[in-house]
C-alpha cells in the first residue's frame, strides 16, 4: 500500500480483516504512516516504496493524484513479474505510461473522497461502491482477475471502462459538478453575502444539494482539475453552450420549449444512474478464450461498457496452456443473456454453466 | 385557503390542529378540494373564492404561481377590511399589484415543493422552515403581526425581505440551481447515455446531489421560471461570466489561482447558509413607534436583511392611538444587541424588556 490516507488506509483495513493477507504500507508522511499502523490499516510500516512492494501479489498506489505517475513507475520497477499494480486516482489518462506495463490496471473507487485522512479510514468504505478499472489491451488476464477478486472481497463492484471514456465521464459527472458548486456558492455570496444587500438567512434544499461539494479539499482537487484539464475544459464548454441555449429559450418566453426541456431532463435523470445491484442470484457463464494478453480486458470492457456488472470472474487455463476458460458470475436474468450476446459478438464461444 | 395542494393543505392541517381555528377551503379542482376535506386539511369546502374568504381573519392564496395574481385580486375584493391576505408563491414581484393593498403581505415558505399534491400534505411541513414575508411600505402593522404570529404557531420562522431582493435571491439560490441540474443531467445523458458510448453505470455522490432536482414538476417550474424570468436571466448571465473566468484559469494551468478560487468557495459556503435557530432563550425588546402604516414592515425588513430572526412580535397601541409599542422576541444574546442597534438606526426608541 503506497499512500495510507483515507483510501489507502480503508483498503488496508478491509484487506487485512477480510482476507487475512499481510499488508505493508509506505507513506511519504511519517506521521500518517505511524497512525495507519496504530489504527490497524497496515501490518508493517516500510521505509520506502521498494520495501513496501517487496514480493507482494497486489500493490495499490493511493497517493495524491499529483504523485501517482511517479509512484506507479517506482512500484512497477520494484514489483515482481506476476504482481498486479493498481491505483485509486480519479483521473486515468495521466497513468498511460504505467498502463503500457502488462502488470498495471488503473483503478478508481467511487467512494468517500470528501473527508480525507487515515483517521477517517473504514473497513466498509467500499461496500457496494463502483470501482472503475481501466485495463489496457496488454493487461495480463490473470492479474486483472486477481485484482477484480480482491476488490469484490472487500465489497466493491469492479467495473471495466477504458481510460479515456473514464476521464471524459468523470469530467462531466464529478469534476464539472464540483466547478459548478464553487461557481454557485461564490455567486450567491457575492450577490447576497455582503452587508449592502443583507445577509442570506436561508436557502432552499436545492441550493444546499447543489453546493454540498463547494470548496472541497484544495490539495486534492487542484490535482484533479489539473490532471483532467482537457476533458474538464471540454465539459465546461459544452455546459456553457447548453446554458446559452436554455437562456435563449427563457429570454424568448417560450413556455412550451421550457417544458419540453424540463421533461427531457426528468427522463434523462431517471435513465442515468443505471440499475443498482439487485442482490438476486448470480448466473454463471463460461467463455472459451485463447490464452493471450488482453482477452480479459476485452471482455470486461465490453460488459462494463454495456452496464453489465461482473460479480466475480475466474480463469482456468487448459492443460496445454494455449486456450482457457473464463468463468463469469453475473447478476441473474437479463444480465447473463445480455453478456452472452456481447461476448458472442467478440467471437468467443460462451455457455451458461 | 385558496388552493389546497401540498402547501395549502399543509397550512390547513397545521392551523386546524394547532390553533383550533376554522379553515375554509376552495380549489379550482373539485377532486382536490374533496380530498382535502377527507384528509382533514380543511373544515369546509367552499364553492368559490368569495365563499371561502367570507369573514376570515387570514387568507392564504396557495394556487399555482400562474394563477396567484388573479386569485389574490379576487381574495382582496372579497375580504373584509381587517383581513390579512398572503400567498405562498416562490416569486414575489408578480404580486406587486396586490402589494399596493395594505391588507396584503407576500409570503414564501422554503419547504417541500418537490412532492406536489394534497396527498403529501403534512401538519409539520413548515417546522423550522424559513418563511419569507415581503411587506410593502403600506402594509398594516397589525395585519403583519397577525400573519407573523400564525406562521410561528405552525412552526415556521417568518423572515421579512423586500420583494425585489427576494426574487433576485431565489433566482440565484433556487431557480438557477434547478436550471443547472437540468443542464448537467442532459449533458451527462447525451455524452454517456447513448448506446454508442456505453451506459453510465455509476456516478459519484456529487453528481447525485447536483442533479437531485433535475426535471422537477414541469407544471410548477415553468410557472416559476417564467414569473421570475428577468432575475433568472440576470443570474444565468452572471453564472456564464463566472464559468468563463474559471475556464480561463484552468486553460492557463494556473494551479495557484485555482486553489485560491476553491478556498474562497469554501469560505463562501461556510458563511452563506446563515446561523440556524439555536433554540436558546428568547430576548424581548420593546420599541416605541408612531402608529402609522409601514413601521412594522420597516423594522421587520431591517432585521430580516441583517439575518436577525424575529421569533414573535406583538403590537400594543397606546390609549390615544397615536403611538404604540412593538414587542419583539429574538434569539438571545447577540441577536438582541444587533436588533437594538438596527432599530436605533431607524430612529425608534428601543429598550430591553
Amino acid at each position: 500500500m503506497l499512500g495510507v490516507g483515507l483510501i489507502g488506509g480503508s483498503i488496508g483495513l478491509a484487506v487485512r480483516r477480510r482476507t487475512g493477507a499481510e499488508v505493508r504500507g509506505y507513506d511519504a508522511d511519517a506521521r500518517v504512516l505511524a497512525r495507519a499502523l496504530e489504527l490497524g490499516a497496515i501490518d508493517r510500516a516500510a521505509s520506502g516504496v521498494a520495501e513496501a512492494v517487496g514480493d507482494a501479489d497486489v500493490v495499490f498506489v493511493a497517493t495524491p493524484v499529483g504523485a501517482l505517475a511517479e509512484t506507479a513507475r517506482a512500484a512497477l520497477a520494484a514489483a515482481r513479474a506476476d504482481c498486479v499494480v493498481s491505483d485509486v486516482g480519479s483521473t486515468k489518462r495521466a497513468l498511460s505510461e504505467a498502463s503500457a506495463d502488462e502488470r498495471f490496471v488503473g483503478g478508481h473507487p467511487l467512494a468517500g473522497a470528501e473527508t480525507a485522512g487515515v483517521e477517517h479510514a473504514r473497513e466498509d468504505l467500499f461496500e457496494g461502491a463502483t470501482w472503475y478499472l481501466t485495463p489496457a489491451a496488454g493487461t495480463a488476464g490473470v492479474l486483472y482477475e486477481r485484482l477484480h477478486r480482491l476488490l469484490s472481497t472487500i465489497g466493491a463492484r469492479p467495473t471495466a471502462i477504458d481510460a479515456e471514456t473514464h476521464d471524459r465521464l468523470l469530467a462531466v459527472v464529478s469534476h464539472l459538478p464540483h466547478v459548478l458548486a464553487n461557481v454557485l456558492v461564490a455567486q450567491a455570496a457575492s450577490t447576497f453575502g455582503g452587508a449592502a444587500h443583507g445577509r442570506v438567512t436561508a436557502v432552499g434544499p436545492s441550493f444546499r444539494d447543489a453546493t454540498r461539494v463547494a470548496g472541497a479539499n484544495s490539495a486534492i482537487w487542484i490535482d484533479i482539475y489539473m490532471s483532467n484539464r482537457d476533458a474538464l475544459l471540454a465539459a465546461i464548454d459544452e455546459h456553457a453552450a447548453r446554458v446559452e441555449r436554455v437562456r435563449a429559450v427563457l429570454a424568448a418566453g417560450d413556455a412550451a420549449a421550457l417544458g419540453a426541456w424540463n421533461d427531457a431532463a426528468r427522463l434523462d435523470r431517471e435513465r442515468l444512474p443505471g440499475a443498482e445491484l439487485t442482490g438476486g442470484a448470480a448466473a454463471e457463464l463460461r467463455v472459451a478464450v485463447p490464452n493471450r494478453p488482453g482477452v480479459i480486458a476485452q471482455i470486461a470492457l465490453a460488459l462494463g461498457g454495456a452496464g453489465v456488472n461482473i460479480r466475480d470472474l475466474a480463469l482456468a487455463p487448459s492443460q496445454d496452456n494455449r486456450q482457457g476458460v473464463v468463468s463469469l458470475w453475473l447478476d441473474d436474468g437479463g444480465e447473463a443473456a445480455r453478456a452472452s450476446e456481447l461476448i458472442g459478438e467478440l467471437g468467443f464461444p460462451v455457455a451458461r454453466a
